[in-house]
Order: structure tokens, then C-alpha cells, then sequence
């Protein structure tokens, strides 16, 4: 993964461009801790070879995986990113499409980007905490 | 809901943090007039427990409903906000992801958030306005 | 389609607006290149009379062709524009919805707006390069 930052001004805008092969949810993990990036969002189309679907499942408060085993087109994926105690947490979903057009989708738990992954993302000068949530377990972003 | 202002530059970015139960739909409402929102665009992902959704049906010219009854994921939630005369007009479009990973989605005419819905909102100095369509019967953005 | 720009700060914002019948993938590339769009990224929501679909067929080089002939809400649209030498080259994905909910998408090839599709464009004050992939033959963003 390569990035370019496109704009420095009120909020800094950078492009990430994801090569085949690079894992998509460790890279973005690490972009955002190394940038420590506290209240970002950013918006991404390309291709998987691969990937790990989540659907969170209440009745064992975890998610559910859903494999991926197949070349899907990345027709969307949006995410955030925000604090969890020093730690920069990305939260991202997609919606990715099959040889024959269906759509699938879910919370993004591991993807290999092939060709590639071309993410907008803006950073603001601010910050957005996440706290866990009793009734999940799950880190959520609360503004008090 | 709870927002942020998180950037006060040219555009104002704004999240909204949605809980459990949250009507989407009517909250966005409520803030886009508050805020005297005029040209405003974003994205958000997270959770509904059901929802509304609309297909925009021709031959009656109003939106077919679509409900959902059951937990999904938000895989994509997009929309706008425009002025039609002196209200905030909020446009949604979202793409759901069912326990299997199954894609569906429509106009959201209603949902509830659970456990949390992430909005990154952006408001331009500026405005749009929206004008009903003859042919639809829909008020749609104009730029004359 | 008119447009609109809606700020002029450190990153131009555009609101595309394209009205029934107009060629979206035509009038994109149009607008980028008359406005010299070197590093700009957008999303979209509206709807679509038909359109073809695109998905990556790495056995033939290609774009399988996945035609769409009907009436569908356009769920999200998400792209960029890169230099790929003087031309301004667009990138779009799209997931759509059908009747029934159910959501399929692909790569962009071909649409018709009906009766809108409601673009917002962000264009930053620096540029990104498309060269030709040897893997596949496509021209991707790369970052040296």
C-alpha cells in the first residue's frame, strides 16, 4: 500500500492506494495508528481476490463469519476511523459483487485487495472516542 | 442521537452517533432543519433491528414499501440534504447485509438503529434546492 | 446535467445533478476532463431507467458485461478521477436495487438517469496517475 497526501488544508485528505496481495484490514491498522488518526472517514472502490465477511450476531455477541472465496468486485466500502483509548480503531463495511452481479456484504474482518483498493480518507481536526458498549461488548463511538 | 461538530473550516463536518432505537428517518430530520442544513452530503455505516425500505414504483408513482424485519448490518448508508421552499430535505439511500451476507436495499423511508448507526456529515456554504418533478411527482434537486 | 460548485476552499466541491435519459458514464467523463479533474473523489444516490455492469474476468482481460433492464435505485455510486497522461480518466462502481430489495452491482460501464442521480464531488489541489497494470491490462492509480 502506497499513499499520497491530496490535501493539507481544515481537514488533511489522503488517497491509499492497495496493491494485490496487501491485506486490507492489518494495513488500514496500522495507516491509522502510525498517522494516529482520531476522527477520520473514508470511502474506497476495487477488487478482492478474498475476504472475511461479519455479521454481529446478538445472541452470541460476536460476529459471524462469512467467507469469501472468490475474485468480487469492491463496489463499496465505508468506513471511520476513532480513538479507543490510545489506540486508532477503523471500522469499515462493504458491499462487494459477484460474476454475476449479486451484491453481498458485511463488516470487513480481512480482505486481500487484487488488482486493487483505491481509499479516499479525510482526517479532522478533532476526535471521536469509542467506549464499549454493555449490551455488546463492542467498542462503540459515544459523544457526550 | 448525539453530534460533533468536528470541523469548522469551508465545510462543516459534522458526526452523529445514533443508540438503539433511534428513529433514523425522523432524527435526520429533526437535525437537518435545526441546523438550517442547505447543501449537505454524507455517509454513514453501522446497525439497524428493521427498517423501511422504498422502491420508487412508476406506474403508481410513489414509493413500493420493502420492509425488513430482522437485525442487519448498514453496509452503506448515503445521502443528501437540500432545501425544498424553507425545509431541510433529507435523502437516503442505503444497502443492507442479512445474516448470510445477502445484499439488499432501497430508499430509506424508515429504520431503527441498533445498537448504532455513524454518520460523517458535510455541509457546503452554499445551497441546493429541490422543486417537484412533473413527470414523478418527487421533489428533486434543480440547478438552474 | 447541471452542476453547481458548492465551496472553493482547499478542496473544490461540485453537486452534479443528471436529469431522465442522460448517459452517466458519457457525461462524467465529459465534465471531468472539461474541468481538468486530476485527484477528485465522489458518491451518489438517485436512479437508473437501466445500465451495464461490469465485472473483471482476470481469464479473459475483460469486463464481463452484466446488463441491467429495468428500473432500479441507484444505492450508491462511488468513484474517483485520476491523470491517466492528459485525459482526466473516472473510475465508478455502483451497487443498485431492484423491485423486490434485492441489491447487484459492478464496475459502471453504461447507465440512464431516471429520473435523477444526485452527484457530490470533491476535487483536491493535487493530482494522482493512472499507468497500464501488466497483470491485467487496466490502467490503475499508482503512487511512486
Amino acid at each position: 500500500m502506497r499513499y499520497k497526501l491530496l490535501a493539507s488544508g481544515d481537514k488533511a485528505t489522503y488517497a491509499l492506494v492497495f496493491e494485490s496481495g496487501d491485506e486490507i484490514v492489518e494495513i488500514m491498522k496500522t495507516f491509522a495508528n502510525e498517522h494516529c488518526l482520531k476522527a477520520s472517514s473514508f470511502k474506497a472502490v476495487g477488487a478482492f481476490s478474498e475476504a472475511t465477511l461479519g455479521y454481529f450476531d446478538y445472541t452470541i455477541k460476536d460476529y459471524k463469519k462469512i467467507p469469501v472465496n472468490e475474485q468480487v468486485e469492491v463496489l463499496s466500502l465505508i468506513g471511520d476511523v476513532a480513538l479507543y483509548g490510545n489506540e486508532s480503531k477503523v471500522h469499515m463495511h462493504v458491499v462487494l459483487g459477484k460474476e454475476n452481479g449479486d451484491a453481498i456484504g458485511g463488516h470487513l474482518l480481512q480482505a486481500k485487495a487484487h488488482p486493487t483498493l483505491e481509499v479516499i480518507l479525510e482526517e479532522s481536526p478533532s476526535y471521536l472516542e469509542k467506549r464499549i458498549d454493555k449490551d455488546t461488548g463492542l467498542a462503540l463511538i459515544v459523544i457526550d
